[in-house]
């Protein structure tokens, strides 16, 4: 069997899976060949991969392909199981990451090892097509001349594909619709300004880096038409965690009147989470807010051990948002809701 | 004549103008005499001194000494008017610093050397005076056990007194309120995570340092009960230019519902204004948006190159505030307005 994938962020070629180590950019492009399954497990912790489909994609491919080319990882079923288990809780919010490994068993209870891996290559492919369905879906509510505001990175380092939010600009460009991209420097991890900031360049997009905090000055001025961020986790009630910073957007876009969506793939609404609250938030290392450390180097402002305050994510309300664009189309909160009484699981 | 003034930021005695680098805190406290105008001027436009209110008495005791004590920078008073014009203008939004060089023409038409320096060290004592007031009617509004939000510095730094906004937040502890303030780093000259940092643990405030975007969250969770920002400039209407991301936090303190407040003395009114539109707003160098440079070092972490949008300020509309803290007592906006017409001297 050979099996070839390559996406911005992750290849899978000659039996080998190989992550790009995004804390490295945009000055450095590393590629790191996964060892072993701790191996992963530290790569998806130490946000070395990261943007919530990919990690479900790379943790599903790396299940899949040690299951069935690293037999010395596990002695038996069971211990394959754990495999799946360990991976699966590597970062608690990661709702993709749950997803894509609850999906491996409840499609292959037996933990075949064959169709673990054909799975897996599945759900690669299956993430390529949906961000290109949401780019497509998002990028009809893009008018020719627009000023579009995004956060943090939801690109083709975040998937597989063409990227969730920025999947959906790439396609308004792509289409040859004349459009400029404001965006969030993101503190602390600044995804925005590294590799956002890359990835526009690359793809030819006019863009403008801004500081979290110069967002609301741009609305005021006019200068923003419409919103597109990434998303976390969907509550069934339309409610959505994303990078920190996103709720403050999500409230300046309404008291501007600008319309703000979301855009994920189905993989991310969690059935089992009725609400916003009852999305978990982690609190990060301090040390993340009291400077920034990076391939770039490392420096710290703040006085040493200044008491902080570090959620790596926010909270949405449902009330917030415009639409929601899916790989199924753009909804509205009303005809999601609807929706989700029609596909709910549970 | 034995003058001794002190400051945090500011020091004169022996005949010597001392000011303290603050682009060096929290780490170092470098004290810079000044050798002459140029330097003074250079002081204020690298941002070695800050602080609108700082800014005007630093300008002023700098013209006040140096036309006494240092009769080689000029030859004639038109040569001594030209020192007090080019120290006018090495900030062009700094209200306070044209407020004080235009009061020594004023209030010394003849710049009889002695009677310039006699009114520099007035401005600087009724700087102290004034601050006080601020914080004393200011800081009645905060409740015991209140959480106190603000932006960038504006303590004992940013004046030769106890401050504005952190003048409040210092007097109501000082009352005895038992009070925690939260504060943004203030990207991207980073004036919170530095200085208002360096001030509360000087001060003995309980406090948390957070992100620019992570202000919208705290609100969300009912973290924050009132905040206080400075002011650079307040137009006759009540619009009013500051740090950039003061916008960003009046309009979410207005959606959840917060009281805000900016603090100034009424040097900071700008009688010639009529409102925010007419406020000049400079864009700053985009470096400072690319990475951090400090006393802690330099990164720079986007693409070389990157387009930036980097204003220094903004402008919040006077619908937003609750009131304005002046050294006169605090005034909701219809106050303010009554109080303009009586006092608009133009």
């Amino acid at each position: 069997m050979n099996v070839n994938l390559q996406s911005m962020g992750l290849i899978y070629n000659n039996q080998k899976l190989k992550i790009l180590d995004q804390r490295l950019l945009p000055s450095v492009e590393k590629w790191v060949t996964v060892t072993d399954v701790d191996h992963m497990v530290t790569i998806i912790q130490t946000l070395a991969v990261r943007g919530a489909p990919l990690i479900g994609v790379a943790a599903a491919l790396s299940f899949g392909h040690f299951a069935l080319y690293n037999k010395s990882e596990y002695k038996d079923k069971t211990e394959l199981e754990a495999i799946r288990v360990k991976l699966r809780n590597a970062r608690p919010t990661a709702v993709n990451l749950l997803w894509a490994l609850d999906r491996m068993k409840d499609e292959v209870p037996d933990l075949n090892p064959e169709k673990l891996f054909d799975l897996a290559v599945k759900i690669f492919e299956e993430d390529v097509v949906m961000c290109d369905k949401m780019g497509s879906f998002g990028s009809e509510t893009i008018q020719d001349g627009e000023n579009i505001l995004t956060i943090c990175n939801t690109g083709g380092l975040a998937t597989v594909g063409i990227g969730t939010a920025l999947g959906v600009i790439a396609k308004a460009h792509q289409n040859g619709k004349k459009i400029h991209v404001y965006f969030c420097e993101t503190r602390p991890l600044l995804q925005g300004g590294r590799l956002t900031a890359w990835e526009l360049k690359k793809l030819g997009i006019p863009h403008t880096l801004i500081c979290d905090s110069m967002a609301a000055t741009l609305m005021k001025e006019k200068k923003i038409q419409r919103c597109f961020v990434g998303s976390d986790r969907i509550a069934r009630n339309g409610d959505f965690a994303n990078k920190i910073g996103t709720y403050n957007l999500a409230v300046l876009a309404k008291f501007h009147n600008i319309p703000f969506y979301t855009v994920a793939p189905l993989s991310t609404v969690d059935y089992h989470c009725e609400n916003g609250a009852q999305i978990p938030i982690e609190q990060r290392n301090p040390k993340e807010v009291r400077g920034v450390e990076g391939s770039f180097g490392s420096v710290e402002w703040a006085p040493t051990n200044c008491n902080v305050y570090n959620p790596s994510f926010d909270v949405t309300p449902n009330e917030l948002l415009t639409g929601i664009v899916l790989n199924v189309g753009v909804k509205t909160i009303k005809e999601f809701h609807t929706f989700m009484k029609a596909t709910n699981q549970h």
